[in-house]
């Protein structure tokens, strides 16, 4: 489907549940972008699900969205139960523009739910010449180091930075392996790699059906699971939203709304050194790749690239659509 | 030896090699609180290193330490390449007082060096109730994903949170194994675990000696690398410090000053839910340690439990100092 339909369609499922035409539109730009990039799983396969928890009352779909200046730098949203890309994408815009009159801009998020990949919150600070730190929590996946039980999300980090270029942008879960490959391996009934997932017993298990049940593992034991628990403290627990595995699943858990919690920090990077910054950015990157390499890589690529180039690849693609998705829409937009 | 003794000893060298009172002070505060910590790769086995690099006038003994303030916010201190201790001492403090009257705080520290362990800087700003990151840059000892020789230092991430009872302080670092760990191994003569580290050729090795001339790999392959990179950026590019490899060892490479860089980012925990924040934390604490536990864990520690046990355990103790340790003590308070 083009990207244009693909996106007025979506637009008009979100209007018909009863989204303002700004809402909408943001919510289809997002959910299309997923799908540019690949991101399979935060993309059309959300769409029933975003309805759905509209239709049982645990998303709001005119949220009034309050934006609290506690100073130039720092603001705290109430998103008011909103689908997470509307407030996520007021709450950069703000992060933004504070970092941009004072150099440095801190906004909290409260009472939103999934916004998509952190990094297509990164990508717009970035773009305004900005480095920038985004945290989301997600529902439980991932069992703290020492536990056989989820509690954590698979809590993302995201950082990004201006290059000049491509944009550097970090966005990367803290489990060993994406939630996304366990459901993929489940379908086809593949294996999953050793290590990576406990069974509901709390004993590893390479078969993807009883990891789905069970629980995903950190990155590299404690590190990873303190990156984890970082990440829920600062965009549960600072931002006065659910934190300690108290995130609901979209999916499962209608029982109320799931008042996840972002968290962006914004920083001018040459409010040290000027516009020497981007200069030494590229200097950096440069001597990283230049280094001889190891058995296997033609090249070193930094956080982002990857994902600019399948960005860059699919831009003026079709998005191709399995058929359930497809009958899905027809329904939805039938509602 | 008593804790108040090595210290007055300690004092009394730097004194010998030109430090100011304040500074000696500051130093040697740090090289005991180190060894208090166990942390013996941060402690008095660095002493004759600052000395040596003093007289190599690569370390500035009297630093003309400048903070230019550049918001009530953000602050930019040049340490005149003093010692790493010093610079940090001074800079966490005016993070710690930018965040008091504004709420967050970010100081970039350039032209200094080692600082010792990042949660030292990290516990000061939890003691007076703020959140807090530290980053630094080190010499080169990590591989970045994809290549075959280090560039990247052990570029830990520093990460703490008031709590009301012991701090919650996440401080590693972004390679597999610590380097001290190596350096053990090869003196005992024992084989370091497999997939940590490559040797001059860029194969897997097992071999200390190899793993030592050769480079240590990030965890978890790309995610590691691209948190250190980060790590490197932020203390590194961003406030005009040496990086992509350019930081000195202090041990080996007396060719100029280290020129390391250090980020602080203090933030105010109340500043969105006020004095839940702690409770909340505590909530947050307790339903982790709650989980059914997994083989082997009688309890779930969270990030700097561990370090105040052994901080508790050690205050009342006297330290133990190697003879050869001992000597080079003597010989310094000699010259």
């Amino acid at each position: 489907m083009k990207k244009s339909l693909l996106k007025s369609k979506l637009k008009q499922i979100f209007l018909k549940h009863k989204l303002s035409k700004n809402h909408a539109e943001i919510c289809s730009h997002y959910l299309t972008k997923a799908e540019i990039l690949e991101a399979k799983g935060h993309g059309l396969a959300r769409l029933k699900m975003y309805c759905d928890r509209i239709k049982a009352k645990v998303i709001n779909p005119k949220p009034k969205i309050k934006i609290k200046k506690i100073s130039s730098s720092i603001s705290y949203i109430n998103a008011d139960n909103s689908i997470g890309y509307v407030s996520a994408d007021i709450g950069i815009k703000q992060a933004i523009k504070n970092a941009k009159k004072t150099g440095i801009g801190l906004v909290a998020i409260k009472k939103s739910g999934h916004y998509g990949l952190s990094s297509f919150y990164a990508e717009q600070a970035v773009n305004n010449k900005l480095m920038v730190f985004c945290f989301t929590n997600a529902p439980a996946a991932l069992a703290p180091h020492g536990a056989k039980k989820s509690l954590f999300g698979t809590n993302p980090i995201c950082f990004g930075v201006p290059t000049g270029k491509v944009p550097f942008i970090y966005d990367a879960s803290t489990s060993i392996i994406n939630r996304g490959i366990i459901r993929r391996a489940e379908k086809l009934g593949l294996k999953i790699p050793y290590g990576v997932a406990l069974n509901k017993k709390g004993k590893i298990t390479t078969n993807a059906k009883e990891a789905l049940t069970g629980t995903q593992l950190p990155i590299a034991g404690f590190k990873g699971s303190g990156l984890a628990w970082m990440v829920d403290i600062l965009s549960g627990v600072l931002t006065g939203s659910s934190h300690g595995g108290k995130t609901k699943d979209p999916f499962d858990d209608f029982s109320g709304p799931q008042n996840m919690g972002h968290l962006f920090i914004t920083i001018n990077p040459k409010i040290f050194i000027g516009n020497r910054f981007v200069k030494e950015m590229q200097k950096n990157i440069k001597l990283v790749k230049k280094l001889p390499k190891a058995k296997g890589f033609s090249n070193i690529f930094y956080p982002g690239e990857r994902k600019n180039k399948t960005y860059k690849k699919n831009l003026n693609k079709d998005i191709s659509i399995p058929a359930k998705i497809l009958r899905e829409m027809e329904k939805l937009n039938a509602e």
